[in-house]
């Protein structure tokens, strides 16, 4: 009889009126009325992207969405310099391998940021380098890459490109693709975007098209991205057939998030932020990460605490989903995602589900702590009427 | 105020069984709780493929699925025998040339079915061939391929896989994947799986898999049916995030269809189109194929009548979503499928608006032919009670 709450770094909770927008009668994808949703979609995606290039809908995860940046951008024996702070740096680096590409790994220790000053190293040292790619935040340590900065590293180079994995960045904070400089921006619908997995959405800037034009590809179809854009931007349709009901539901969640603002979206899930990592540190959890992500939040499990047995026992027995950590991190940390669908109130009930599962687990708690910290600082969300 | 019906061949309608699964609040993807739905819906496949062969899950459209099979059996410079009696004959030549291999092309005439004597010609002349690819229906011309004769002359020749893709035909007509000995099987969601597009789902025989274990793959990450085999099989998860919505939506269609049993399943489709076949001839209108598909069918306009305004007015005035032709057949031919949830009154229906819809475009109608013939053979779904 739990009533269930879910905290993961994705998949998100769904807003009713995104699951009741995709319970709809299926409609027909090579229709009018459906192109009009598709291009209204559209447009909204390049608000969300602060960007003038089409955004590209694909039916996939957003694994799926990183390997058409690569796919595109990465002939056989290109290089790219991929930054290897966690699982999905790694990731980059095997797709690229996939695709003939050689990998120039940057190994950053996890749940510590680049240095751009290190890119812009290794940059100099091999001209050959032509694209770098990073993670807006990298999931499986919660943290965020300074991408801002190293947009400016590259942009100094003519014929480097900057691919960024923004699944668990887009909508969660700032990420103006046209004013940094981002050549290739990929996200995910199972995270800020409140939806279900199922969708990624690429952009990629007008010299990384360049590129994409050019570049010598292996083994490329369905994530052929330069048809998706003439289908989808010249022709207000899809490549292949759209998922249909997540293109409805992406439209519902846009319309909201617009609705509200987007200075005002990143406000709201920067307080989350902080609320969180207030929250378990006055719990007495120290933080995993030295550049924590607005999106996810990584603590590590106390001393003697079995960090897998406490992810259960609030899943099983409490009904709250929280993520462990991935990896060479399995049972020892714990992750939050605070992105998308996600109030205050989530926030406060996560906290005080993880003192009573670790009370419960015999570990020596004291009661509110946590969700005494993270109210101090959700409370800056309601204006004073004192 | 039109009531809309949907009979198209792709997307279909979805069950409000299904909508309102997939409704359901968002849970997490690597928990024990999505492991069991995700085994029990992969049994449920496995007899829908009738194979013993895991039959895999991915997400992304039915074109992602015929990559899938490509990516994993056609290496660099291997050669395939690609049949083209259509779009999506086609379709598998594009994607064997994407992936680096010799697309060997037989030509069959549009709305003809392959002679399984002229592949047997193919490989006996080109020894070196690994693969053949063909439609069990090709969407684009409503055509069936017959499959078990092609598995029988393939299944002669020790070094030859069949693959096949069966986005409109599985759950529509039989394919019994292990009894005729199909090496490749692929269907994809929104055809009889009646749900929304994203889902495609594919199976391998134990001798494509070996061949898959060997082969010099081009390009593949997110499409690796070895490393998918190896989560979903072994593991009980996805390699990828799952599109966890659509995977609760297939769980709540494979419960009924198998509920249904297989046969009265197939015997209902069949009788289906007979009914659309009469339906479609007595209002005057030829059928385009000479071996129909059980799942879609395909007819001539009348001389004088535009197509395309045909499938518009339909569509726009009416709310009667049918097919158009694709290609060459742009504006010559009207499709209407009647896959999945779809049942003998959408189709009296939608032969009821196709006679409306001449009538209001100014051709000449004798009304009441069409439904009166589909009457005639769908009354066989209800025993006489005389």
């Amino acid at each position: 009889m739990n009533k269930n709450l879910l905290l993961a770094p994705g998949p998100t909770p769904v807003p009713p009126e995104a699951l009741l927008r995709m319970a709809q009668p299926m409609i027909h994808h090579r229709t009018p009325q459906f192109s009009q949703t598709l291009a209204e979609t559209a447009a909204m995606l390049q608000e969300l992207y602060q960007t003038t290039q089409p955004v590209l809908m694909i039916a996939g995860s957003g694994t799926a969405g990183m390997e058409s940046v690569v796919a595109n951008l990465i002939g056989a024996g290109d290089k790219a310099l991929v930054v290897r702070g966690g699982k999905f740096g790694e990731r980059w680096g095997e797709i690229v391998e996939a695709h003939g590409g050689i990998a120039v790994n940057l190994d950053v220790e996890w749940g510590q940021a680049v240095d751009p000053k290190a890119v812009a190293a290794r940059l100099d040292e091999d001209p050959d380098i032509a694209c770098v790619f990073v993670q807006a935040c990298e999931t499986s340590t919660a943290t965020e890459h300074p991408i801002e900065a190293l947009a400016a590293v590259v942009r100094e180079r003519d014929n480097v490109l900057l691919c960024v994995d923004g699944i668990t960045g887009v909508g969660c904070f700032p990420l103006p693709m046209d004013e940094w400089g981002i050549d290739a921006l990929v996200c995910g619908s199972q995270k800020a975007l409140q939806l279900p997995p199922g969708l990624a959405t690429v952009a990629l800037s007008e010299r990384a098209w360049k590129r994409a034009e050019t570049v010598q590809r292996t083994g490329t179809y369905y994530l052929d991205l330069l048809k998706e854009r003439k289908a989808q931007a010249e022709q207000r349709t899809t490549a292949w057939t759209a998922p249909v009901s997540l293109i409805h539901g992406l439209n519902e969640v846009l319309k909201r998030t617009l609705d509200e603002g987007l200075a005002q979206t990143y406000a709201r899930q920067e307080c989350l932020a902080r609320a969180t990592r207030a929250g378990l540190e006055a719990i007495g959890l120290r933080l995993y990460s030295s550049a924590p992500s607005r999106s996810v939040t990584a603590a590590w499990v106390p001393e003697g605490v079995d960090g897998a047995k406490l992810v259960k026992y609030l899943r099983d027995e409490m009904g709250v989903t929280l993520a462990g950590g991935q990896a060479k991190l399995k049972g020892k940390i714990i992750r939050i995602g605070h992105m998308g669908y996600v109030g205050p109130f989530d926030i406060i009930s996560g906290l005080s589900a993880v003192e009573i599962a670790l009370d419960r687990l015999g570990h020596d708690v004291e009661f509110g702590r946590g969700p005494a910290a993270a109210i101090a600082i959700v409370r800056e969300q309601w204006p004073s009427a004192a």
